[in-house]
């Protein structure tokens, strides 16, 4: 790899012009170790990057490509921003070209061809590869991640239930149905032209959405099931919740034993993590105070009397919840510095 | 009674402008047999009501008086929508003086004067009302209402939470543990000189409260048990969600037999009542469309395994949730025609 | 007609699925006199309206048709609320049928089909029409509107425009430039699906647009320079505004003589108009309290020095510009109470 | 020196909860060469940083101080980020101990302690510290503020205004009234617990204020007729606007030659400027795409017929409007690039 020669990484990026691909470009913008050499958009393919997205005039003198584009081949690394369905088609030709590759999408974020496509609704396009991408979590999977050709960058909604469960899970703490409520900003949905996502029909709106099976189950389920050892009874309802960024989950659940630390165990099982905040006992975390930065804010309530257990996770769903995740992933891929790029603090106000 | 005789009754608001008495005095207005002739706002004694309200201008010829005021005596019905424990300094003299209070504070909801004490601190400055004050949430306690002195209108979380598990209590529907999740706007905390408030702080944030223990726990507790005739294990977090009005309540909990049919259940039960609507087999309310309205719309949705059952609720915080639960308590009261005044159609977008 | 005997009247609502034609339908539900008897929606034909519109379940009992269906003709009255060129394709047939039609697009507000054309960019389908045509502010044409077969229901902009300026130029009390920046909610886009309106996008941002020539300026121009009587030179900078609805409009300009009364001009223009309101000396109209009502509300300023003026004008874009000026022309139409259907009050907050 | 010394430069910030203050603290984290020493707010005295501003929690290791504290006068540069009327108490003192100041309240913006005191009615504590401190914009004074002892930092208003303006006024490019229309977010108000700005009162709502005169005008009027060399008549009036950041200005003025070439004299001014993007004709920028960075944009728009030209320009209200022009002054003051510190991009959405 001639760009890890040098101390950089010549990176490109399919689907810049969504919300997570720009704000993929906002931090690759900022990585002291990182060079764009390619951004595509099937739709504004041609058109300057700066043109297309005035957020980032000025910051880079690139034209948008399309996903064809050989230029791609010659990166270090590609990440995958595009709509389901979209990677999957082209990441084979990328790995052989000796591209390693972080899919943004859930491409490769099932593990079995059948449960994709279940899910998804049509046959995968590269079975064999869903065994071998490694799901990007880097709490759980730092290693495997490092030496990864290709990672499947978590969900946003996945990313902020599973830092808060997994501890507990690991030491086998909670016992019974644990129910996922989970409230996200407009921009998960994705940059979509659809009358629903008008600012006059969100604004000063809720709703909750999903019921019928939101496809962020199963990767939970997967991922928690497989650290838990057994099957368990998952409930997830995701909302719909009137600002641009943040995903705040509240989960509801029960410890085994009434008298767990269920404080100092997630303190201690995340002390060493450079974007996991336990915070003090009786925190609140707000989204509004993690906006633009990597962290992922943890809070455990146990109720009054009995072994009742709230536990509160907010993150920002396009940074944590999925580009700054992906540059955390990349920096592991290259031996780099797992915060470089990620050190800007919060927007507040 | 005067009023009643000539088919209008006299009103008086204390608290008139806060949130909750601003739209009491809004939906006031739009009645047709009330006339209002006393309004009170502490800070703002001797101003013209439209001066103070900008929102009313033209609508009231009304000055703001004092809670001292003998005008107060002369109503048929006080609305009390001040801060807690200010209405139960009054009540006592109104009732003395052939007045009907509906009070749209804490004041008069929990059932002993113990139990007040212990959540509000302080205690109850006429103990001996609690056990008279009739609960006004018209879907339980109709008949009680209509013939009620003193009626204690519900909270907002606790009106969207136990329309929709009175139900499935009455039936001995359900079992287990009972997660409330609600979500409010910011209206409910209330008309407060409070920087958290500001709308640089809580636009495009979310964040739980209350988690050490929220006064609106116990009402719903005193309410759901006394249905159900036994103890219940009840969570409830609220959260804080950057929108003017509305609640939503996301309620996890499980059916005791697989076979239940909740929506037929919910259904029958509110087939007759004006103001709450059970959604279709699928449906999942915003609070969007019923701002504004009395409306409580609800949906039952069963997991796709299992016996878990989640149902949501949607009100208008600031109507069925406060004052236009008020105005329906009153025309029960008087013997109106219960949706009287609470004809208007949602606002949207 | 039928309608008017009997003292109600039959309306049909072409369009009824965008937010003009919901709000339409929320004021329609509320007025006395007036019966829906057809509603549709090109898209969502064949469908229940609750269905399609959630905020209006439970108001209507009604399946949104097309416009062909006959049902239309035999309304009293029609109000078209469709995208721009549609209604001119409709109203030939409606008007030989003696149906009375209220356009809230701009098909018929330009007088002159080469105006109409240039601004358009499409020869007009009823050229003939334009003259007939009643330009629908009932503050100047209430006559010729009481008697009109067509009215043209004025623009959201021009609305809030001529009501603060038509009093000075009647009075010739204004010289020189005139400067009108109009600031707007999201809804004025209408109900597109455009990612330029999608919550991410709009919310926490504001932006000028139409800076090269907005549709509303030869509409406000034609009707200024008529009541001014010479040509005037007039800037307008529309601006997207991150809330629902509403429009501010600050207007800059110049009074012809230094003592000239602005504010007892407006005062007296305006004191029998039922939803003018001329705010007192200082004020500063918010949007936020009119929301949902018919009113604009003005208020002049003189600057310290010299002969500057700036006039501000508040309104609801949905309510007096557009739906709730269609239903006042609509009670002139028909001899009704100019005040009838229009009398709810602001919603605040 | 000690910190020119070596490289870096001990900072002190006073008033550092406000959101100025949070947001230079925010920028100065992310700055390589300056060492955060000492951060005062008189109401959160002797708690840490990081638990008073959850959003800066892991920054910094800093008890917040007071500003008595010598801490401060330790300092190599101090900004001052209180209320009007603070920084002045403060400053001689600081400048006697070779402390050089950055004051981002108005307490040194005019020139005169005349004017001072009309405006901001009290005598100023320093009256002859106003003839000596520097109008911190760079793009004007950028010689005098690196030689300064005292940068008076420019009120946000009159950053976006100025920035507009100053080309055409050094061209005399243009002639007879300047409207300076101006919107700006809600943190421009500070973080003051005021009930008017509570979300429910602001959130959906917009309004003109200040129009008894604001005092953002003196100061750029003094600006402006420096450069202009006579007197002007100037009309500005702001806006609250319903964000949280940003301000967009448009300015309404008419050029002197109707062949003047706007664009390229803006082009030309600020070709080399490194945060004053000019751009293309025709563009409307939006005050999201500039949200967290140090960018003014600017477009000039030639009405159709006529001298008419309308000024736009957006700014980030906190950043190029406050805290950023505060680095960027620091940085010429101290010779480090003009950037350093301020090449974060913006956010969006």
């Amino acid at each position: 790899m001639s760009g890890a020669k040098t101390g950089t990484v010549r990176a490109g990026v399919i689907g810049a012009t969504g919300y997570t691909g720009l704000e993929l470009l906002r931090l690759l913008a900022g990585h002291p170790r990182v060079q764009l050499c390619a951004a595509t958009a099937r739709r504004e393919r041609g058109r300057p990057l700066g043109e297309v997205c005035p957020a980032l005039r000025g910051r880079f003198d690139l034209v948008l490509g399309d996903v064809q584009d050989t230029e791609l081949q010659r990166c270090d690394v590609v990440f995958a921003a595009a709509p389901n369905a979209t990677a999957m088609q082209h990441v084979p030709e990328l790995l052989d070209a000796g591209v390693r590759v972080i899919d943004l999408s859930a491409d490769f974020r099932l593990r079995t061809p059948a449960l994709w496509q279940q899910w998804y609704g049509q046959p995968h396009a590269c079975p064999k590869l869903l065994a071998e991408a490694v799901y990007g979590l880097p709490e759980l999977y730092r290693e495997r991640i490092a030496g990864a050709r290709l990672v499947a960058n978590p969900g946003c909604y996945p990313t902020a239930a599973l830092l808060a469960l997994i501890p507990l899970l690991e030491e086998r703490a909670i016992v019974g149905p644990v129910a996922i409520d989970a409230k996200s900003g407009v921009s998960g949905a994705g940059r979509k032209t659809d009358v629903a996502l008008n600012y006059a029909e969100t604004a000063e709106s809720l709703k909750a959405y999903g019921l019928a099976g939101h496809r962020h189950l199963p990767e939970m389920r997967q991922v928690l099931e497989e650290v838990h050892g057994e099957p368990m009874e998952l409930t997830f309802v995701p909302h719909l919740v009137p600002m641009k960024r943040g995903i705040l989950t509240t989960i509801y659940t029960h410890v085994r034993n009434r008298d767990a630390d269920v404080q100092a165990l997630l303190e201690r099982r995340y002390e060493r993590e450079p974007f996991v905040q336990v915070l003090p006992p009786g925190s609140e975390p707000a989204t509004g105070t993690i906006l633009g930065c990597n962290d992922c804010r943890l809070a455990a309530h146990r109720l009054r009397d009995g072994k009742g257990l709230v536990l509160l996770s907010a993150i920002d769903n396009l940074v944590k919840g999925a580009a700054g995740q992906a540059l955390q992933n990349m920096n592991l891929m290259f031996g780099f510095d797992e915060k470089e790029g990620l050190d800007g603090g919060a927007w507040f106000p």
